[in-house]
């Protein structure tokens, strides 16, 4: 019965202490032979590597920055800061005392400042949207933008793209230095919304470029919640507004993709709560760099689309002729796979945590606006008073407890608050861009955004069926033909 | 600057040694307050737990079964056992040398053996479909099995459930003992189909009931796609099969969404590539529980729909009065926290990964049957000849290396393959339910299987909107009225 009593366990198996044990239970008989590993021995041998770089990654540059603060801004060189000392209070009632917003821009302003075109971005993108003489790196729309380019002409338009904050690319996120003990924020970092990133961004408009009114707000995904959301915050201070691939008000169905990338992450034993960055007491910590992969392998089955897969992979295997393993084998996992081992390193994971967060936080209901007006005006009156010492811990101290099980809101009762919310948005122009292959934005949710704003006239909306984009969510950043030309179209002007 | 300088670290944080690591560098002061982790400190309070339990838990009684191997299926009382020592040649090249087939039945075999109904489960059920006075627990199909029930009715079929080949709850699977050395097979266990599920079945309906031709066949999700194998591989043994909820062939998205469960159960520190089980060498080693939980938590995403969310959850947190956090916040967080942890040490976290793979490879084509024919019979001759000494290891050293990036047949290509592989079904009497909120078994692919048997006028197709169920995927555990219904009538006859 003893089919093969030779061992086949791997060669690699022997090399550390793990494997040791796997090998002294793993005997050398066995009917079968024992499954190989190759992607766990990949990532083994990466964690083994950064631990040998004292907790540094390439893009990781921690032991070379002030207090230790890893620098995921250094490798995207060409980008200006705008640094504000002026506390900014926040919707969840937390502050950043002071921060900075990580910049770029293309073009000129013009003479009365009446040309400038925001772009948005989404969660993990940096400012750099397109290449330019301080970093001739290709950016994440280079094709969406330039002189003369259909989309956005930059001998038109003086574009400004941000990294948000919350992020690891040069603004102020959890990689930061708190500047009560400039350590990093790490999970002492507050939580952001939307508006909180707009409210940032406004800033740097007004104060750095006396812009008083922006000629387009633009963005996509993350980025046209925000753009939304500069509406809703700032109707006066610009004039078009462009929301692609977004929402009124995030999903469940979203929420709970979103919140198994944060889990997973969270799961990562190097993650150690956020405070993994390497200090003088732990130089040893590395990223979790597994937790990233695994979230961004998530995510990235939210960004594409069934048809896409079905035709690029179909259900073939690597190779058919040799049995099934359990790391990745068919061709769609050898693709996620790769985008997952792609961003691991390149990514700030708390920054991934709260952008994530942020995300499913978004809402532009009229009692979502009250409560954060009130919390902000309680975080600026608390650093007034300065008598936060006596406050009561703001964290419930048992999140975890559910005890309410269902939404305590009617659906028509939660619509109408959004309806409400957004009533600031109404009269503006604004270009709403669906895509039908989107299975974490789907189209019913830019068609909600039009129904909601009453269907006005100043509303154009597009949305790109199957024929036209089987790239899902992605598509925004893939399609010049429809959504480049739908929003140069919509930017048209006399300039 | 500086808001809270008194530190508002939890109480728990200075419990064990990685929360004081924590503490650490959480200096005591910073602007904001640090956020909590009640859902990791439990986690972490349950690893604690079942290492002071020597490696067990409450269903995973390993301590007092032989061989030290894990026994899920002793707390799933009240089933039989059939044991057969003829090997099982498997379809990717594996044996089982031997193997053991849970099974329990209700109501009565009729003289001429013409009533017996096979159930087939999905993944992670046992044989237990309906209370018995061997096992008065409920069901998983209680409702739709008893005497004068209209789905199932016992005084009139003779209605028999399996646990899985691969299960853990009484059939041969990874927790069971390898016979080479009386070891835990664990990842040594073979790769398995569904057809080689369906294979040992027909041992048991055979050999053990003198069984030779089924009334019915039924199945739902993975017992879809092993009724559809039974009538593929057995066309003249079953007379009517039902399959609901289930595929013709698996599709990239469900993979996708199966790879990200099973990667992530993998990169638990706790799974050592399968060998978790407690031996005399390792008597403290522990179920990957977090792994195995999260991995529950990404599949639940699957089960249900995202309009079934909206209504009873919306985007709704636990507590709006208080900040944001990274543990379970909004409601859909702890609906699917809490469906992972009931299921973390209920399921054998290997049966997991072995079944969820053996899901993927579903494909009832014949290039894949032609394949699978041509590794049993090799498998067969190898133990015949007995030369497997000098047989090269049949693994690839290393699948990780993708160089094939697309597909290299077509999509009509593949449909053709398809069609001409389930060409031994046509004409039997079947019925096909799929499900219009189901978004893991999509409805077209319930309709690619009436479409490939070319409407054979002998299917009858049922598929219920979202007036009918918005449960998703779950619907067939649910709804006694449609499924239930479309069943009882389907297998209306005289006995």
């Amino acid at each position: 019965m003893n089919l093969f009593s030779r061992s086949v366990l791997g060669k690699r198996i022997f090399k550390n202490g793990m494997h040791k044990a796997v090998a002294l239970q793993a005997s050398s008989k066995s009917s079968n032979p024992a499954m190989q590993f190759p992607c766990l021995d990949k990532m083994e041998e990466l964690s083994e590597q950064l631990r040998n770089k004292h907790g540094t990654c390439s893009s990781v540059d921690a032991t070379s920055s002030p207090n230790n603060e890893p620098n995921y801004g250094k490798v995207r060189s060409g980008f200006k800061l705008y640094k504000s000392n002026q506390p900014l209070f926040l919707d969840y009632g937390g502050v950043l005392p002071k921060f900075q917003i990580a910049y770029e821009t293309w073009g000129n302003l013009n003479k009365d400042a009446s040309n400038a075109v925001l772009i948005h971005t989404g969660l993990s993108a940096s400012s750099h949207a397109k290449s330019s003489p301080d970093n001739s790196q290709p950016g994440w729309w280079e094709q969406f933008i330039g002189p003369g380019n259909a989309m956005l002409d930059t001998n038109r338009f003086f574009v400004i793209c941000t990294n948000v904050l919350g992020g690891c690319y040069g603004s102020t996120g959890p990689s930061s230095p708190d500047p009560a003990d400039n350590l990093p924020y790490a999970t002492r970092f507050p939580m952001l919304s939307v508006q909180d990133i707009i409210r940032g961004q406004q800033r740097l408009v007004k104060e750095q470029f006396c812009i008083e009114k922006l000629y387009a707000s633009v963005g996509c995904s993350m980025g046209g919640m925000q753009s939304l959301a500069y509406a809703q915050q700032f109707p006066q201070a610009v004039e078009k507004v462009v929301t692609v691939s977004a929402c009124a008000r995030s999903h469940p169905s979203s929420i709970a993709m979103r919140h198994a990338q944060r889990q997973v992450l969270m799961a990562d034993q190097h993650w150690k709560r956020g405070f993994y960055y390497p200090s003088d007491e732990e130089p040893n910590r590395i990223l979790p760099h597994v937790g990233m992969k695994l979230a961004r392998e998530i995510a990235t089955v939210t960004y594409r689309s069934g048809p896409e897969w079905e035709s690029r992979f179909g259900t073939e295997r690597l190779n058919e002729d040799i049995p099934p393993v359990l790391c990745p084998d068919f061709l769609i996992e050898t693709y996620l796979d790769h985008q997952g081992e792609k961003f691991s390193l390149e990514y700030d994971p708390n920054s991934f945590l709260y952008l994530s967060k942020t995300m499913d936080l978004f809402d532009l209901s009229q009692s979502h606006q009250d409560r954060s007006n009130r919390r902000r005006a309680e975080a600026q009156r608390a650093l007034e008073k300065s008598d936060v010492e006596d406050k009561p811990p703001r964290l419930c101290d048992e999140p975890y407890e559910a005890t309410k099980k269902r939404r305590t809101t009617t659906v028509e009762e939660a619509r109408e608050d959004l309806r409400k919310g957004m009533e600031p948005i109404i009269g503006k122009e604004l270009l709403v861009v669906g895509v039908k292959s989107d299975g974490l934005f789907p189209y019913w949710q830019q068609r909600e955004i039009v129904d909601l704003l009453g269907g006005d006239k100043n509303i154009e909306h597009v949305e790109l069926d199957e024929s036209q984009s089987l790239f899902g969510h992605d598509t925004f950043l893939l399609d010049l033909e429809h959504v480049g030309g739908s929003i140069g179209r919509f930017l048209k002007n006399d300039f």
